[in-house]
């Protein structure tokens, strides 16, 4: 970030400042509030998203103060009262935060987020918070879109020049490898992250010698163990592989490889191929780049494409067909002086931004064979027993019913903040890569088709689900 | 960002760094090289793009340093020699940087910014240089093609909440407004940037009292002047209008706004402006979001919807409709050992991606009446004599001329860094905002279309033609 913006606190919508200082005004500002994050659709609908960057927000969670500069800019807008400047010195946050785990596969509906704090202190966590998962759900979804594509072969993030801003590049590095890429171009997310950065030359390293050759050897020699010559400066099958060829016969090489970043990747990687096989030089790999999104790299699979790595930049990095998350974050409840909860709903013209009301807790449900059945939304004082069958219905149809017994049920959410004090410790990247591998391992394939996907179960527990009939009834009760 | 990322330097592509440890050890790395960065095609389809983010630029150059922890990280890969890690530990940059005023319309096809440095230097430019231009370039184009559709209505950029990262926020927050956006939601902007930043209430505030009615009112005597009422909590019509209206009578406020963010805007908002004429509250204006972007705003208008401001928020903060500005960063020349420029081309298989060699300028030719009349790209050693008639000609059809005479020629990049220090001064944010509107009046209607736009000549001049054609018809010679 330019200046000296290292203190993301004031990365927060304008409107969570004037409403505060009413809570403060009105005597509101302690009062207790639920606040849920859910998304409403999966990008490129898709079947599932990804929960990622829990450790960005636990970090910047813990990071939120004012300093006197901040105070300054506060009273320079004549609005906001001095109460309310004295609110914001001693800023600490106190409340209670629950959250799905980095790497779980997510669902349209249900809470990733719940944060329980005074009204204040959760309406200023909102933007930091939707907009730090909004992207890494984002970029971590799209990769592992484009990893399942490739089957196996591996994805390098390569998407720094094209991603919008520093931080999406960096951190989207880090999404992408919770998705699944194996690495990154991004040499700041590996000394940071520690997410395995690498790459080889440009064509201006080509352009840089007096000829392509020259340029291969001299690659060759510095790099024997790792040369992966960019052979398209010219003309891919004419000059590039025919001087790589060269190259690696005169320098001895036979492991390495090449890339290709233009040209039709099927037709060139397929010759490319059989110009390295008819020279022998079998464990030279292909690496093919251009971009590539999720539907190119199974149409270049498809036809026979003879490439063994793809490197994946714009499309990936910004989720070009699918740039946005649509995480949202919205009152859940309030607690009455008794500490009673009072549950709230926004009902609003689109039905589909009626929200469902109250504490809540979300329990995955897995058969015998450890695939993922349903999820259900409950109240957070109901417990789901795996003893007891359990009849699911669709919220939207409630006449469709199923019961399910003789099922492991998972409680979705992990509580991460404690009265303010920390109470989570991340895994490690790679540990986050791995759950995340293994538990899309428990969705049924039929969820993870690309293209119109079986929609998953996410269910609501019969206690809820009257609950928030009981409130569209009433009309909203308080707004009439 | 996180962790402590204050430091970009190695927010750089590894390759960056194999290629520049290959140049030191070849013996290259000092060479004088000169590169590009051009765009090849405008988001949206559009006619122009907007030149942002060179302040970053600036900045990011100016604190190019590599401390000890970062040599360590290439020390720690083991494929970096120690005269690499040598030549990193005293870097600076020593070189010239020319570019495009920020706010200035930009073509496809035309250097927006051209290095001129020793080759491992420009190489370590390179992905900085692109990420923070090409994000901010985006979104002020998206920005600009927003607010020319609100048709002088005001625009706020609202959508920190869906952006890719907290960079994508901050600055694309600075990229909008110079686009023309009148404001942001984002606080900090304001505060490190002085972006205006405004916003009233979400509905969590409605939530939080009793009624609806009770919520506006407390509102309106917290900012009696400055209240804009969310009136979609429950019902806009039936509920959130007439309790907005009940609530500024009794507050005697009579020059506020109502918020408007759900359902058909359109209709929605037709029938609030007729209950607040109805209740003689003509001065209560009505602003309007949800999902918005030109084409919305342009059929709501196009609808008699009566919105006097739009907040717009994901679809232009990642400009979702194009999220990528493919602007791209390529060796045109190299120095030899007496100071001779020798051009370089990239061929390639997709024409698409050739390049045009040379070290180059750019004039930007207005007729009489101040109208942008084409671009042309010369030599750097070439002027344009306004005095002599010019004969333009399409590069790809070089049968198609013009003769233009009377013409004013005005050099489109200036002088930023020479010899490594810096020799520009950003105009303040509001002048280059002014400058951009300024700048976007000179082009034709035809230009600003935004479906299907008159194409802007951007023209080579008859000796760059000659050597680019004269590089092709030998194809690439030192690759074959």
């Amino acid at each position: 970030m330019s200046k000296d913006v290292t203190n993301l606190t004031l990365l927060c919508d304008y409107y969570e400042y004037t409403m505060a200082n009413g809570y403060v005004e009105a005597g509101l500002s302690d009062r207790i509030v639920y606040f849920d994050m859910f998304f409403r659709n999966v990008p490129d609908n898709g079947g599932f998203a990804i929960m990622a960057g829990l450790e960005q927000i636990v970090e910047r969670i813990e990071n939120m103060r004012f300093d006197e500069s901040d105070i300054e800019f506060f009273r320079s807008k004549g609005t906001f009262g001095e109460k309310f400047l004295d609110y914001l010195r001693g800023f600490r946050f106190t409340g209670d935060v629950y959250a799905v785990p980095e790497g779980t596969p997510i669902f349209p509906g249900e809470p990733i987020v719940t944060v329980r704090a005074p009204a204040a202190q959760a309406q200023m966590l909102e933007t930091l918070l939707l907009l730090t998962l909004n992207h890494q759900c984002l970029i971590a979804t799209k990769a592992n879109r484009i990893v399942r594509a490739a089957d196996g072969r591996g994805v390098m993030e390569f998407g720094s020049r094209r991603a919008q801003g520093s931080e999406a590049a960096i951190l989207g590095a880090r999404a992408a490898y919770i998705g699944g890429c194996v690495g990154t171009a991004c040499t700041i997310s590996d000394k940071v992250y520690g997410i395995p950065a690498s790459g080889t030359m440009a064509h201006s390293w080509v352009q840089m010698f007096d000829t392509e050759y020259d340029a291969f050897v001299e690659y060759c020699r510095l790099y024997p163990t790792n040369a992966v010559l960019l052979v398209d400066t010219y003309n891919a099958l004419e000059s590039g592989v025919p001087n790589a060829i060269r190259a690696f016969k005169d320098t001895g090489i036979t492991k390495g490889g090449i890339r290709l970043d233009s040209g039709d990747l099927a037709f060139l990687t397929r010759k490319a191929r059989e110009m390295l096989d008819a020279a022998g030089l079998k464990d030279i790999r292909i690496v093919a780049s251009n971009s590539l999104d999720e539907f190119i790299i199974r149409d270049l699979i498809d036809q026979g494409a003879c490439i063994d790595a793809f490197g994946v930049g714009d499309r990936l990095i910004t989720s070009h067909s699918s740039p946005v998350f649509g995480g949202v974050y919205k009152l859940a409840a309030v607690e009455d002086g008794e500490g009673r909860i009072i549950p709230k709903i926004k009902i609003s013209n689109n039905t589909a931004k009626i929200t469902t009301p109250g504490f809540k807790k979300v329990y995955r449900l897995f058969d015998r064979d450890g695939k993922a059945i349903a999820d259900q939304i409950c109240l957070a004082d109901e417990t789901v027993d795996p003893s007891v069958p359990l009849t699911l219905f669709d919220p939207q149809a409630p006449w469709k019913k199923k019961t399910v017994s003789g099922f492991i049920a998972k409680e979705l959410q992990v509580q991460v903040f404690k009265g303010g004090r920390r109470v989570y410790d991340s895994p490690s990247l790679p540990e986050i890569r791995r759950y995340c591998e293994e538990q899309i391992g428990t969705l049924w394939d039929e969820v993870k088709r690309f293209v119109n996907p079986q929609e998953y179960y996410v269910d609501l527990s019969q206690r809820l689900w009257q609950l928030k009939q009981d409130m569209l009834n009433n009309r909203a009760g308080p707004g009439d």
